[in-house]
């Protein structure tokens, strides 16, 4: 049965998780009694139905039904999942939970967005503690995976590990935060770096972008893949992260003694931020710099999907989780995805090398279903291409969905000739490929006959 | 003239340095008493070949030679650019500095990689302070592109501008701190988010791989593109940076006055953090994480490139100075690089799309030497590929050196035919392409005839 999610408070995050969960097949209601929430939803709705997508090489599920609700009830009555993303201020949470208690399943998850509030404070006035917990995320919600998942004591262990399952399977990583502390996780190095930031930006030492440009040029490239321990602890070579403390631990601590204290937010220096910021990125409307950021998140993370490491591991995991693969028969669809942002060229249509890796996954996708998966790889066996013959007849663009259908137009021994047709949502034929594949042994890597099942399967096309 | 860098000091930090002058080119002379010295380098320079022409889509130049010194004067004394990168004791600094400046020209740029002396600490004893100036690097320094320079009110602007001009010959970012201050910019948010995850885990909150995931699943990769202010831009939405600081100031200075202080390095704490990253990371190899890592960051900046945004716009940049255009001609090199790591497959091999991309740019290089560069795309017209003919002969791996090589096959009008060579360093071949292609206008999408200087230069081939 479909499941049903319940969004308390749009705007970006509420927004960012409404996305999540509807583009991952579920109901989504929402309750938001700001007359812009709507707006201010579609708006975040249209970046996420943008992005989400090609960060995986298979079509999401079908997307589930959004309802805009007229009361808070409506929206939690017969839901599985309550998301609430108000106003950071207690009595407003304790407010609104109460409600959604007093209406929700006693089974249903209730999760805060909350960035400063602890679970057990959300949890004062509540009789049934044990289904509210924090699940903290982060913008961009749609793409970003970290939940920061943070249980009481009163939180029951069933509804965290229900909760921590739920959000596996919308492509979220859940961190289970063991113990509860002011602002979680994540939000204390953040709020520590602001902290810097702002003494930098006060005493003159660096501007915003110069800022920016120390961290992305640097080690936030570091920390997009390993983090800071890991990274340091390739720092501390074979003699591994004892000898690191000992030799670095010393030199670090000569500045920690300086600018700790919390720099006062005068208009002043608020007036210098944004001047600042302006001259750094006033060429951008927000609306622009939130598709570069996306942009450049998908490319990212595709990168690192490619190379099976860090939030690419995660994406690759949830893809298999929703993949679907077709049977073997003849116009079989061997591929369902949209084309990604990380496939367009100068020319602002998918370049000629991408349609060579669409038949390629299209050819994984037949040999899939023709038992000559990765499991017929692990055993030494594949196949490898020696000829593509491929036509170009529509431009194919970011975004679009698409299809392939492949067909066997040979299967003799270790010959095997399909033909692919890429073909647009709408019905339209984008390209063909002609491809000639020869079985190998991946031990001598020279063709050879196939073994079972692939030769019984090949029976087929005979 | 060939230049010249003096590397004092070898280690990671040192052999990075190396690494950089050397696949860019320069001559490279090294000083380094340590016996182990040239084992240290020499794997440091195994990890950069690996990696960094993998940025490009064009070969590096000529690799620089590389002298191993017995004295620091034979090191230093023809050298343009000096590079000291031994212990942080200032006693040290002090007197390699002044050995330095000893027997080095003094239009030589003495750059020291120290991440805790201020410039004026380093100059000091020295009666030549103008050339000396921080040029702080990170860690893989052959692949981050960041430096940060500088200079103290001693250092001549001569030497810091010559300084950042040749750091960026070399695909590096000099950014130009403006004030002295210790720890420079990048490193005072290194340590306040090192003393959070010290305490952290002190306190039993997280262990490192919660927080290396905290990191690397969410904020991590906003910053690796983006950093901290333009970020937070976009979260404050079209309301700008004033508003946001408004909105999330007061919230964000709760836990501020919270574990400010530094937490205590007792061994119990070492050993904790240690055990730990021996739980998180223990199943690798220091070398097996920094080749996981460079293989991460190899295929995150090539996509930042591909987006042509942050590190990969540096890269980009960088590129187009090292890029040599073949002259038009039958038989001409059109691509002279690289197979990337984020090329391969499950094969092991490259994928037959990369084949593709490889014969798009091949046309590329052809297109830009018969005049169809980027002038002609801006004034609106292009060649799009209607059919490609790919013979896959000879498997390809990453790390292989390839060219194409690119002959006409026919030119008539509207019509350009194209047969491509895919050639390994060695001369084995490794696959072929015959390429149709169509003259376009990129403003109707249709085909047309060419226009001048590409209908001139392509009676060459009539």
């Amino acid at each position: 049965m479909t499941k049903v999610a319940a969004i308390i408070g749009g705007g970006v995050i509420g927004g960012g998780w409404l996305a999540r969960f509807l583009l991952n097949g579920w109901t989504v209601r929402v309750f938001d009694p700001d007359p812009e929430a709507e707006r201010k939803i579609s708006e975040v709705l249209a970046n996420a139905r943008h992005a989400l997508p090609m960060l995986y090489e298979t079509a999401l599920p079908q997307e589930g039904e959004l309802i805009f609700c007229e009361t808070l009830q409506e929206a939690v009555a017969d839901a599985d999942w309550i998301q609430e993303s108000v106003p950071e201020r207690l009595d407003i949470k304790h407010s609104v939970l109460a409600d959604i208690q007093a209406h929700c399943r006693p089974d249903a998850i209730i999760g805060s967005s909350t960035s400063g509030f602890k679970p057990s404070e959300l949890q004062e006035k509540s009789d049934r503690p044990d289904q509210i917990m924090v699940c903290h995320p982060f913008n961009p919600v749609y793409l970003l995976p970290l939940i920061e998942v943070v249980p009481s004591v009163k939180t029951s262990q069933e509804h965290t590990e229900k909760a921590k399952d739920i959000l596996r399977s919308i492509g979220c990583y859940p961190l289970h935060v063991r113990k509860e502390i002011d602002a979680h996780i994540a939000d204390r190095f953040l709020e520590a770096v602001w902290r810097e930031g702002l003494w930098l930006v006060k005493d003159g030492i660096a501007t915003t972008e110069e800022i920016d440009d120390a961290i992305r040029y640097g080690f936030g490239l570091r920390w997009a893949q390993m983090g800071l321990f890991e990274t340091y602890r390739i720092a501390g070579g074979e003699a591994g992260m004892a000898h690191f403390i000992a030799q670095f631990g010393p030199c670090l601590e000569w500045p920690w003694t300086k600018l700790m204290d919390v720099p006062e937010l005068t208009d002043e220096l608020v007036q210098t931020i944004a001047d600042q910021s302006d001259a750094q990125s006033g060429a951008h409307s927000i609306r622009e710099l939130e598709r570069i950021r996306d942009n450049n998140l998908i490319a990212m993370m595709r990168a690192l999907k490619q190379q099976g490491n860090a939030a690419g591991k995660l994406i690759k995991d949830h893809e298999q989780t929703i993949q679907k693969p077709a049977p073997l028969a003849s116009e079989m669809v061997s591929v369902r995805r949209v084309i990604p942002v990380d496939w367009t060229d100068y020319n602002g249509h998918m370049n000629e090398g991408r349609y060579g890796q669409i038949y390629s996954d299209a050819a994984d996708g037949f040999l899939g279903a023709l038992g000559a998966g990765q499991e017929y790889v692990d055993a030494g066996y594949s196949y490898f291409t020696v000829e593509t013959n491929i036509k170009y007849i529509l431009e194919a663009h970011a975004g679009q969905k698409v299809k392939v259908l492949t067909d066997v137009l040979m299967a003799e021994g270790k010959k095997l000739k399909l033909f692919h047709k890429m073909v647009r949502e709408d019905g339209e034929l984008l390209s063909t490929c002609e491809q000639f594949l020869l079985h190998v042994s991946l031990t001598t890597r020279k063709s050879c006959d196939p073994v079972s099942p692939v030769s019984e399967n090949l029976m087929n096309f005979a």
